[in-house]
């Protein structure tokens, strides 16, 4: 919270750990003491994580984040939820039965991720929601539900209904990281984020708590994600606001190219910073929202199985961006590609191969292809790369950051996209593992 | 070649090796005696396999099969060729510039797959086709080329028209292995079929040799093709049949999910039998064809690195084809569902998750899934599944051969789709393959 010295109105961020997370040139990075604090960094918000019994392990398996009891009345809240066909029953509750812009509490539970649970499924839901929601006092409806875990096991309403009590009763400020760690499943690291920003009204903060991975039971793929902040706005503008970042950070990563039944952001604003943004407030807001969960997004990438490097793939010249969406995602989704970054090998024929897979039927004459800022592919065909090149192209795979730049030469559509590498670990723990 | 005593036109084949290769009820299966002789089992045809010197291994690295010259006048052929936007140099040629109806040999060399090579790519192509016809006393435009290897990498053309002089040179009838062994790559065994199809009209025979599997180097995922028959058929009936035959087999596998730079299926004939089909002659000739292919593309995935399993993937229901093709192909193409059936575990919310995000913002209500014939899921909710069937889907997970079937629900839209599962040896190679 100290001043940053920026030219306008910096953003105080607690370090980004990558060079893909770029912030405004102005901004001064700072960790706030000790562990982050996540989602209970702002003001206005009070968490708790406690052992239920869901896990094997032993570890905390169910969480509650909830608006402190006074800010209840300035809260807003906004919400993001799988396509999944076969969403779980809590993803199904959220949508159908709780008040998306007025959410006070989320209770959320790993180690069974209430999917392929039919009719039952849905009263476990409504079970867990309404014990939470009475712990804390809120009708059912302001409580959000959300659970990861393996798929298709029934769990007892009463059960689940406890656990919630217990988990409502466990919150405190500063908690944020008691729910964070709740929620994980075969995560190796907490992904939590906490920072200030220094908006033209005065200080905010925004927070998060997120769980993430490659997956070992089906559903642990689950991205879960709960971010806080203290400014006041509205349902309306957090829901433009949380859509954009979450295109700006999540749709632009891939661990395993797939999204689980239980996927779930939620976003919530206890008021208590008292500070109202205003135009272009939200749009400082809106960027450090940007930064904040691309690096968590990274965070999910990097704890990816087996995952040891992060790629930037970015496709430009196709004729629109979703073309270049698509080239981009069958380029990061292939195994062939994923298992050749892990080996650090220069093979940019298998990048090539993947996006002309992807282009069939079409010529691309003019195509460009740069890998870690080196020309391999000119006009379609391989280019002369010089020895001092094939140097640096040979060090640049050995990076924890590589970048990859195709251009298809067709036009001006362009895509991002994040993705792991393929190891041993990914196999070990994927194939390894039995329900 | 024996009289199979079915009961009107038994066809005689190899060993299919696989419960997924369908037969008539009617058909016997005999092994030709020895090794199958590929593609020089039909009358008319002869091949060879020589060193050149494009692996460093020192193994046969250029093949060239040639209807036999006094078949040349009967002869007949049709090709079909990958769609990839990065097409390689021999494909360009022989789209371009050959009589694709009136083939009368090929030379296909391994260790480079001239793609990504521009200009000075087609002129290589075109150099080792002609001195291959030279060599032979035909048009080059009789004359296909095919190529897999690495990507990118120029190919001096003296070298690989002398290459193609010594392989045009050694030809001899039954030299299809030697033919097959000059084509391999990373093919852990060579993918050959032979066989004798009693036809109305008098017997003919049908030959293959081909490789292909999962891949190191780029385009090593490459796979070639050369079907061959001695039955008089036109170019016409030779393209209907082959086009029929590849959707019923290559098009329903899945290894890496890629079709590379270099795919490529000829199939010759020579018309040596005398044997001129009618209608229903025809129709025979197309199931056997059909059945030697899927054999050969089982063949294929059973080669893919680190495969030690093939799963039969049904998905039903879908509102089209082309829905249930989707959802096939995400669930195949899934590293997830890939390590899961490795490991045996009958973690079958992997396929649903998969198949959800392949219907996003759909609701499958109806959705029914079979693992092993054991009903998993019904009414898109986890069925009861006895201990008796937890036996018997935990043993069936352990076999070479397993099967899914998935329901959506929907309507009458199907499609059928073979994979490999993904192990340790997959990454070892694919990871530790340096170019």
């Amino acid at each position: 919270m100290s001043d940053t010295g920026g030219p306008d109105h910096p953003v105080v961020v607690a370090p980004l750990q990558s060079r893909f997370v770029a912030l405004p040139g102005w901004a001064r990075l700072e960790e706030p003491a000790g562990d982050s604090p996540g989602a209970t960094y702002p003001a206005g918000f009070v968490a708790g994580g406690v052992v239920v019994g869901l896990k094997d392990s032993g570890r905390p398996d169910m969480g509650v984040l909830a608006v402190a009891p006074e800010w209840r009345e300035a809260a807003s809240s906004a919400a993001v939820f799988t396509t999944n066909a076969f969403a779980a029953a809590p993803i199904v509750v959220n949508r159908n039965e709780t008040d998306l812009g007025h959410l006070l509490a989320v209770v959320m539970s790993s180690g069974n991720a209430n999917a392929c649970t039919g009719e039952p499924g849905l009263q476990v839901a409504r079970a867990t929601q309404k014990a939470c929601a009475e712990t804390l006092g809120l009708p059912s409806a302001n409580v959000a539900v959300g659970s990861t875990g393996i798929i298709g096991v029934q769990l007892d309403p009463a059960f689940m209904a406890a656990g919630a009590r217990k988990a409502a009763g466990a919150v405190k400020p500063g908690g944020g990281p008691d729910f964070d760690h709740a929620i994980m499943t075969t995560d190796r690291f907490p992904k939590m984020c906490a920072l200030e920003v220094a908006l033209p009204e005065g200080n905010v903060r925004l927070g998060v708590c997120a769980k993430g991975a490659g997956m070992i039971s089906p559903a642990m793929a689950t991205m879960l994600c709960v971010v806080t902040t203290d400014a006041v706005v509205t349902a309306e503008e957090m829901q433009v606001l949380l859509a954009k970042a979450i295109d700006h950070s999540f749709n632009r990563v891939t661990v395993d190219g797939e999204m689980s039944t239980n996927d779930t952001v939620l976003f919530l604003a206890s008021g208590a910073s008292l500070v109202r943004p205003g135009g272009e407030g939200l749009g400082l807001l809106g960027a450090a929202l940007d930064a904040m969960l691309l690096r968590i997004a990274l965070m999910m990438v990097a704890d990816g199985e087996g995952a040891t490097k992060i790629m930037r793939l970015a496709v430009s010249g196709a004729e629109d961006d979703a073309q270049a969406r698509k080239v981009a995602r069958a380029i990061a989704n292939s195994p062939l590609v994923k298992t050749c970054m892990h080996g650090g090998d220069p093979n940019w024929g298998r990048v090539i191969s993947s996006a002309g897979a992807a282009m069939a039927g079409r010529f691309l004459p003019k195509a460009r292809l740069h890998l870690c800022d080196v020309l391999v592919v000119e006009g379609g065909a391989a280019a002369t790369v010089s020895e001092a090149d094939r140097d640096t192209m040979a060090a640049g795979m050995q990076e924890p950051e590589i970048d990859i730049a195709l251009d298809l030469g067709l036009g001006a559509g362009a895509a991002e996209l994040f993705f792991a590498d393929m190891g041993h670990e990914y196999i070990t723990i994927n194939a390894e593992y039995h329900t």
